[in-house]
């Protein structure tokens, strides 16, 4: 994964002592604009607007801006995106910036009026806009299949070592949570890092779009840290059927997982976890 | 702290074996909406407006709502909100429901347009609308005094234990951040619990701003797991000068904080911490 990290000076405080001025490594967070352009009869050329403003760890930010996409229910597949770039008055050396335009396909439908919510504020994290169930249905998810992938218990209890290897900034910063989307053999297909767990789960789907993956359906994605209503939602609209959190989940992410049909794992570590939504998979 | 948990079917599966069903107990996860009513002349009757929804934890929710509006620069004194109280159309036997309305003291300014951004994703957590470091100077928020108070690696190390001891809802589910509000002395003072770390120090800043405490000049905010961004501009807009979390910081937590003249304490644990920016204080 990508080195998102930064050096600061520090004073380390010990039960006894003080050091002196030291360094640590700190994971980095920088806002990222994600601008849209689609096409919309009559008009000849693209509208664009800005869609979202997301504090991320910069890496990957292309495959964050294609996964945000698809948990907001514009895109499905990875024809309905033409071009995603960087872009903005601020364009590093090596290509990047804080901003990221993508352009939709001709054809590929967008409402703005649907996004265009009075609600800015949100939680653990990014619901801003989403009010409920409610909202995640009319977002017509793909269907999962109940019983399929199988989930065996040896495979989950892999899982939480694979992606703590696959995960280089954690190591040195503590500051860093991980997704990773594996298949039913326990093979980490895809990982990505982020201050924010919800931007490291759309950093996965948008590069399994990319790959033309979607939807994920004989997949297994896990996250560091817990498991909030948000994160079952993007498995959800993903197509991906088993979630499985380190952490415990909220009532509402289990509400959601039930009602989707989605299998939903908690506490996985230490070779023990919970079933809280089975859908015959386990 | 508020028992903001619930109870749900569970199936264990340990390192050999599978256990019957059994239950579990989660931390509540549901949406609150804020509306904001405030006096605008010409107008003879208030404007309303639904200015937030945010995935929270029930309880609390008149003092999260206030602590919004403190975050937010849009209150700085117990008297500029003359109401709050929950309503809508499903309020509870308990006299609670998931909307929460403020009204304005006549005289207290609100601009909408301001809060009218069209941004409503966000990170880790809750950055919604809020472009960067220079939308927290735009805020004009309260100045927080050099040196002032001073902080004790005594008072410091006991912190952790004083907020744990504190929680109630965190043994049972594994699933709450807590905030807590400390005296020079570690003398804590108020606390609170949400699925949102965000949420759990707004729950703080707004009973702080009810008893007439803000700008909560002589005082330590404690937060369990990390420093984002956005926790520091809390603190910095409800005047507390000192900010300490059980986990690491984020790069951008610590610029904020460094520009703000904030004092920012990670690693916060087993007695020891870290100094990320120190403003003469520790």
């Amino acid at each position: 994964m990508s080195s998102g990290f930064t050096e600061v000076p520090v004073v380390r405080h010990g039960r006894t002592k003080r050091s002196a001025t030291d360094t640590d490594e700190l994971a980095i967070e920088e806002p990222l604009e994600i601008r849209l352009a689609w096409h919309e009869p009559p008009h000849l050329t693209p509208q664009a607007k800005s869609i979202s403003l997301t504090m991320r760890t910069p890496g990957d930010d292309l495959a964050l801006a294609r996964g945000f996409l698809v948990s907001e229910g514009i895109v499905r597949h990875r024809d309905d995106v033409v071009s995603v770039e960087h872009c903005g008055p601020a364009v590093r050396a090596d290509g990047t910036s804080n901003v990221v335009r993508l352009e939709l396909a001709r054809g590929a439908t967008f409402d703005p009026a649907r996004l265009e919510r009075h609600f800015y504020t949100t939680s653990s994290c990014g619901v801003c806009g989403k009010t409920s169930l409610d909202a995640v249905r009319t977002t017509d998810p793909p269907a999962l299949e109940p019983g399929s992938p199988r989930v065996r218990a040896s495979v989950v209890h892999r899982m939480p070592t694979l992606l703590r290897e696959a995960q280089d900034t954690f190591a040195r910063t503590g500051g860093l949570h991980a997704a990773g989307l594996f298949d039913e053999e326990g093979t980490l297909e895809i990982a990505a890092e982020d201050v924010g767990r919800h931007n490291a789960v759309d950093k996965v789907v948008g590069r399994a779009l990319a790959e033309g993956r979607l939807p994920a359906r004989a997949r297994l994605l896990m996250v560091s840290g817990r498991a909030s209503f948000e994160l079952v939602q993007k498995a959800v609209m993903a197509g991906i059927p088993v979630l499985a959190a380190v952490g415990a989940p909220s009532s509402l992410a289990v509400e959601l997982a039930r009602e989707m049909g989605l299998t939903l794992l908690g506490f996985v570590r230490d070779e023990r976890f919970n079933v809280y939504t089975d859908a015959g998979r386990v």
